[in-house]
């Protein structure tokens, strides 16, 4: 992220968690505490959520220390004490992370994440478990949504230009790939996450050249096995004719065109265009590729306008998930020493306790309801979501590929009711609170307002 | 960014630009070309841009290598030649950058920066650019606006938790710095960039003690010299009281309370409550902090109505710029071999030529007009405003530090008359166009319609 500086993970939080913790070691508050991870709502138009960013999370955590030159960065502060920074110095993760696994659909409130550890290791994760999760939580919920609106069509992640930074092209490309997405321009992301990559060709490309043919027929022999032509560079219903000659040139060397892309003007009526041109000339299985500032709500339109594109290469809006770029996530404590505790701030409710999800279905494998309850209350018939991942503090299974998490997704949607996978859903997923939960929680409200409020 | 992965910035590039330079080096196309970064338009309620991100590009692009790795992976796709993949393993930047410094305003069409480099090596930095400049140029103008909103207050930047990365919470500090707040509180950013460092204490913190006043006076006892009181976990009011208690044993100490922080609730009406208590109680002195869903919007809202806010914590919405999250930033070839090119590509205009951007002042010295011209044309008493930064594909100056531009912004927003800086602009700054540029622009519009649509 940058050539002269070190990336410092044990840095990636805010200052007042190292305070806090500070304090917490000098008051010797160094019992087990529970933290939980949830999104207290659902931004606009959203009735779901695709659980992403576990691993690269447990990744971090399982490896994080304090470097000598971190410690001295901290110390340069002159706000901690030389104990705390002994304290950091021989500092690892030591406690237990509970998680759902990544590719599954939650909801609002839910856990997707519990940390149970020593009071001052789970307080110094906090803002790196909230911006690791929330980031690709945030992209494969907005590219699920890009995916149920193509309707079998495909997608591909064009993002990376104009991302929120480098590491979030990255995350970009892992949650769309995951939400179903064909793959990526990324190669970055092509590399670490072994997903695969497609291209076409730019508008520099076409106009480097003396003339737009002379591009096309360039690319083509450079590129004779996939040849995807960018017709729209100075009109696009002339180059789409240019496209033909080129694919009439490569079908007399034994190659095929494999498609072209439009990125402005109306494109479902220039992609109509396009498609008699080339089905009228004899090529009727060229694909039309189609770009340029489309999200979910514009490939909704498209396909409903009966768009002839077969693939839709959706970028910045998806990779920034432009409509609500981010998620009301938040990490609180909700137990520590064996005592529940909860704050009661206006507007911003959180459940006490250790928790657990339970998910219940239909006789078809359809959610039905969600259970929101103490770990250790039983539901019965129900399935529980969040598992072991960390266990005094190391990994207790391999990592997944996103390959596989792709598949999870995959089957999820297909339990996941059609009224809650709509873009514009007008009903919530029940989310039922268990019977122990809801007593301990009315017994920490009540005691806690007696005493602290006057 | 990862624990296991290595950050590789030759592959934070699309497929295609590589595709694309596999064949300009088949085709022999390796004369110079120029390539210009420009903002299409403003986003909704926008009138300037803040230039941002300089420094990162330029040293990552004069530091730029195609590692053994990255190389393999790229052999690995069986896209490329051995010839090309020959070219990579030799490739350093040998091109020249010109750029505005960081913490200049700029407005839409305007260059913010040009390359001028062998086609592939420009074409191969386009999405690396993009990606870079486009983010944090995108922060500086969200959190300038926060600035200007605040009318002399403070502000800190409290958004690492839901930026869109952990580099993003990066920039977002270092934007936000630039623009004017006072600090961050992310310690990855303070340990980088120098900036400084702040932070009050977690609704956890509080929670996790038996009662708030006992968690108050820990706090007080660990930071005697830097304490500020997160007062909204069970009642602000209540939490103010118990806040006055503590300013009272630290004053027997000799100490005093720093400050007080709200985070929910009706901010302008409990701040005032909350001042009235301090008052009342003989601590006109201790500050109040805010927080919780500040914007430019809120923060104007909260100053309008004498809302009792001394430093502003602005967070989420500042940090993803949520009402408007990315910016229409585009990297356009404009001349190759001498030769001026643009598309045509409906509502995507491009202007032709190796260009400068001279900025004319009224005799008060704030900014009167910009004027696009090709970088030949003289601009008589105007200031161009694209200085040579790399050369030969090395850095000319050393870099900057953050306060260096930060005080370059000042300054530029002491030029910059008051219409322009409203949170809702309704006049658009004056961008004439050069008569060399113009006329280069209609010639090559001509000759291309004439050449290419049929």
């Amino acid at each position: 992220m940058s050539a002269s500086r070190r990336y410092a993970p044990e840095l990636v939080t805010d200052l007042y968690e190292l305070t806090m913790a500070a304090s917490y070691l000098r008051e010797g508050m160094i019992r087990e505490a529970t933290f939980s991870l949830f999104i207290r709502d659902y931004p606009p138009d959203r009735a779901y959520f695709v659980c992403a960013g576990i691993e690269d999370l447990v990744e971090t955590v399982t490896d994080l220390n304090f470097s000598h030159s971190s410690l001295e960065y901290l110390s340069s502060l002159e706000k901690f004490p030389r104990e705390f920074l002994d304290y950091l110095r021989r500092f690892r993760f030591s406690g237990t992370i509970r998680a759902m696994p990544e590719g599954r659909i939650f909801f609002a409130q839910e856990p997707i994440l519990e940390v149970t550890a020593p009071l001052i290791e789970g307080q110094i994760l906090e803002s790196l478990i909230l911006n690791t999760i929330q980031l690709e939580t945030l992209i494969a919920g907005k590219a699920a949504r890009c995916v149920h609106a193509a309707r079998g069509r495909g997608l591909i992640d064009f993002s990376l230009r104009r991302t929120q930074g480098i590491q979030a092209g990255l995350k970009a490309a892992r949650g769309s790939y995951i939400a179903g997405f064909l793959g990526t321009s990324n190669l970055m992301a092509g590399e670490w996450y072994k997903i695969p990559v497609f291209g076409t060709m730019a508008h520099s490309y076409v106009t480097s050249f003396p003339s737009e043919m002379d591009a096309f027929v360039a690319y083509a022999r450079a590129f004779p096995d996939n040849t995807v032509l960018l017709i729209d560079t100075y009109d696009t219903l002339s180059g789409a004719r240019k496209a033909v000659q080129v694919a009439k040139r490569m079908r007399d060397e034994g190659k095929q065109l494999v498609g072209v892309r439009l990125d402005s003007g109306d494109l479902a009526e220039l992609s109509k265009q396009v498609r008699a041109i080339l089905v009228g000339e004899g090529f009727p299985d060229v694909m039309i590729f189609a770009s340029g500032n489309l999200d979910e709500y514009k490939v909704e339109e498209l396909v409903r306008a009966g768009a002839e594109i077969d693939i839709f290469a959706v970028g910045t809006r998806m990779g920034v998930s432009a409509d609500s770029p981010y998620l009301d996530i938040a990490y609180k404590l909700v137990e520590y020493d064996g005592r529940p505790v909860l704050k009661l701030s206006a507007g911003k409710k959180t459940w006490v306790g250790r928790k657990q999800v339970y998910r219940s279905r239909d006789g078809e494998g359809k959610m039905k309801e969600d259970r929101l309850a103490l770990a250790g209350e039983k539901v019965p018939g129900a399935e529980p979501l969040l598992e072991t991942v960390v266990e005094g503090g190391r990994l207790v299974h391999p990592l997944e590929t996103p390959a596989t998490i792709r598949e999870r997704f995959r089957q999820e949607w297909e339990g996941l009711p059609p009224i809650y996978r709509e873009l514009r859903p007008r009903h919530r997923y029940p989310v039922s609170i268990g019977a122990e939960l809801g007593a301990l929680q009315e017994k920490t409200i009540r005691e806690k307002s007696l005493q602290e409020i006057d």
